[in-house]
């Protein structure tokens, strides 16, 4: 059970103790014998009787609380009188929220931030729209776009349940790089609405990230939405994963030297992630992938590709994948391969299968909470083991890329984020962990390591620039540090 | 020129001046004679030589600016360095930003903010669907929405253009009420698209607030989106100006004795504010309206409406308005007027048609930065001059109503604000103003009188809880108190 013990079943559990020594141990003591682990212990109040005391504990899940509460109230000495969920705490109210710059306290601020000095900023940005980097929010904001059909594991949740992690992602962007990012869930899944409305609000936002959006639709809508925007679009499922996949597969075969062009990889799950991931491995210069849908592997001699009624994406991918044209689930064509990547559902891999892969195997099993094959039964067949988990190592996270990545892409203005730009990032990503700190078990940075960010941005900004598509040579800072001077306006 | 002097054109001058006793004061008599103001004025650097300052000085337009530079040139101790708009300064980058209620520091912050805790309020959303207003920033969050095609009176000046003027409303929205808005500028002019647009994105939002979307058009676009969504439509242009209009009528009339039913009244300029304000007139209890587009009087025998090719709102303006069908522009309707409403612009009432109107007249002329008659001229003939400018008394501003309006509709999540809602607004500001305050140059609150507000938004709510569609009891500030009980998810 200690495993799985999570800040995400965090309870603080107002308990009223009787006012003598040995009382709180005796709590403390239940706690611990019902599996709990405690942090914060305050004091709320004291009385000559008992004292009231807020103990935060966190716990497996609900029916661990339930244990840890009767365990309490079996204590002659105390009782329970409250219980917060601290999730559902934090998420009261939302969790961002919008702040002004500068106040708004007198008639001089209003006549400049509003009427009628406005005006002239509006009228400086209607005769060159461009100047709409210079004097909106659009240089540093990014819209986090979902339609909540494909939300974490959760599926089809639609858009209010999908704006947590939404809000969630927004927060990510700004602790990370500074990005401001807002969300917006949408009411409909149409592709034509969505990339219609998409169009629609890009004005004001210097960034489109796409989130949780099901596929083969995702494909689709990116791709029309990149083509009609002259703004950066970026669906993170795809592209994040992907990035921060190679990124790992970087410093993997780095240290077990291996080349890419040798590697063997097996696929399975090709949703928006497994496709991207497949796109970029190629890209990276591999060449032996088998990808597995539900239906086993892609090939081109399966029956829906030959009575056309696989989707455009799988056909694709079929045509680039598996020249064998190997056929089964995926512990048949896993024989031989260098690399299992996964990224779809829980325990679709049998352990046993592994030991059919190649001399220091790799295994990225990445489906989330319930990776597909269990990391510790991995570990007796795999040289490395990552997973989507923070509490194995080698976790394979996408907020290591996607806030550096709009950071390098806003601060130079790019119109897009080019596949060069996701292998810039990829490669900023991998040289975090330096030659001498290169492990097994240390393939990936950490997501709280601060130097990943500004890294990848430097390297996607650095990249757009030798591509020629950055249309701002100056950084943030220092275009700010010239604001408003008369000769620039 | 001092009348027009303003903070919209503050300008920082970074003079270096000879480092003797009195040269300062060259310099400031210098500017003063020039005709700006000086504000603040800093010490950068100081040498044997010289000293370097950062002077700011209030000026008339950029015009003037030049005059004041070259004045300061003009002396053999000073040299002007550099130059500041601060007006443009305080745009750079825009101007409102988004944040974190709570930091994302460590492996615990995320697993409750971001994955996999969030999964759980995603879920409990899921499953009931009402629950985002309690665990998302919808129950905070007001979209303000333009298409930038009736921004100021600048016109259509595109979405890109009128982000400043919606990034400026959103601060107002912050600053007076807590009231979280974010500006949503759409790349689109046509009705259907901007209501399918709004309607996609108002999942994540409370409310949406229409902001500087041209007549007739904003009409069809509100009603459409009130009729399809369950959070308010507020386009402010119409009901912000009707709000603070009538409360501003109801001093007036309050001071001069005058009774609503009895008033006759010209309002000239039949857009989106003047249509708005004439049916809130008559909501009032007003009964004798005469309105005036740029062809003259409006009524049922002009030419435009016999044939058929007056828009669908002036039809109705026409059948409801103007019984004695009288005829002519502005100054010829005036006769016998109470109340002259202008919403038009600059100076189409010549002022001496003003003095053919009744005793004790009154007249809102609105038009800005140049009224419809210049308030020195109409206060010859009217006992009661109104304006929308910030330097002349009873300023008519829209920034009394909309914050605490919002506010007051959120705190109880009415789905709507009935005009109900907005005559017990204008009420509240109105009585903001104590009956032995109420004097012909204070009828209005000034925009800095921080209990409006809170007035305003307590009288919509308690409205909204009379008409029984308040669907939460309870404010924000409680529910917060009662957040993430276990027995309330």
């Amino acid at each position: 059970m200690s495993a799985t013990l999570s800040a995400q079943y965090s309870l603080t559990i107002r308990v009223e103790i009787d006012h003598r020594p040995g009382m709180l141990g005796q709590v403390a003591t239940a706690i611990g014998h019902a599996g709990g682990t405690i942090g914060a212990v305050d004091l709320v109040d004291v009385t000559d009787a008992h004292t009231l005391r807020d103990i935060t504990v966190d716990a497996a899940d609900q029916d661990h609380w339930q244990g840890i509460l009767e365990a309490i109230e079996a204590l002659p000495s105390a009782h329970v009188v409250d219980t917060t969920d601290r999730t559902f705490l934090l998420h009261m109210g939302g969790k961002i929220e919008q702040r002004n710059k500068v106040p708004i306290a007198t008639r001089d601020d209003l006549s400049m931030a509003y009427t009628p000095g406005v005006a002239r900023v509006c009228s400086a940005i209607a005769a060159d729209r461009d100047k709409a980097f210079q004097y909106t929010i659009k240089r540093n904001t990014v819209a986090v776009v979902s339609d909540g059909t494909a939300v974490l594991g959760l599926g089809d949740i639609g858009p209010e349940a999908a704006m947590p992690v939404m809000e969630g992602k927004a927060m990510l962007f700004k602790e990370f790089a500074g990005v401001d990012a807002f969300p917006i869930c949408l009411a409909t899944k149409d592709p034509d609405e969505i990339v219609a409305t998409v169009r629609a609000i890009a004005p004001g936002f210097g960034g489109i990230n796409l989130e949780d959006i099901s596929a083969p639709r995702c494909f689709e809508i990116e791709e029309r939405l990149k083509a009609d925007l002259d703004i950066p679009v970026f669906h993170d499922d795809q592209h994040g994963t992907a990035i921060v996949t190679l990124a790992a597969l970087l410093n993997a075969t780095r240290l077990i030297g291996k080349e890419m062009v040798a590697l063997r990889v097996v696929v399975v799950g090709l949703g928006a992630a497994g496709v991207a991931v497949t796109k970029i491995l190629l890209e990276a210069g591999v060449e032996h992938v088998i990808g597995c849908d539900s239906r086993g592997a892609v090939h081109t001699e399966r029956g829906d590709y030959l009575d056309g009624s696989m989707t455009p994406i799988k056909r694709w991918y079929a045509e680039h994948s598996n020249p064998e044209r190997r056929d089964g689930g995926p512990a048949d064509v896993v024989d031989g391969a260098d690399l299992f990547v996964g990224l779809s559902g829980a325990r679709v891999m049998p352990p046993e299968a592994l030991a059919r892969m190649n001399r220091d195997a790799m295994v990225f099993a990445m489906a989330n909470p319930t990776p597909e094959v269990s990391p510790e039964e991995a570990a007796r067949y795999a040289r490395i083991v990552a997973t989507g988990r923070s509490d194995y190592p080698n976790q394979i996270n996408n907020v290591l890329a996607f806030p550096g990545i709009f950071r390098g892409a806003l601060d130079v203005r790019s119109p897009q984020i080019t596949e060069e730009m996701k292998l810039a990032a990829a490669r900023a990503i991998a040289a975090i962990v330096a030659e001498n700190e290169l492990r097994e078990d240390y393939i990936i940075p950490s997501v709280f390591n601060r130097d990943v960010a500004p890294a990848v941005a430097s390297a996607v900004a650095e990249e757009a620039r030798r591509a020629g598509i950055a249309t701002a040579g100056e950084q943030i800072g220092f275009a700010a540090a010239d604001a408003g001077r008369i000769h620039a306006i």
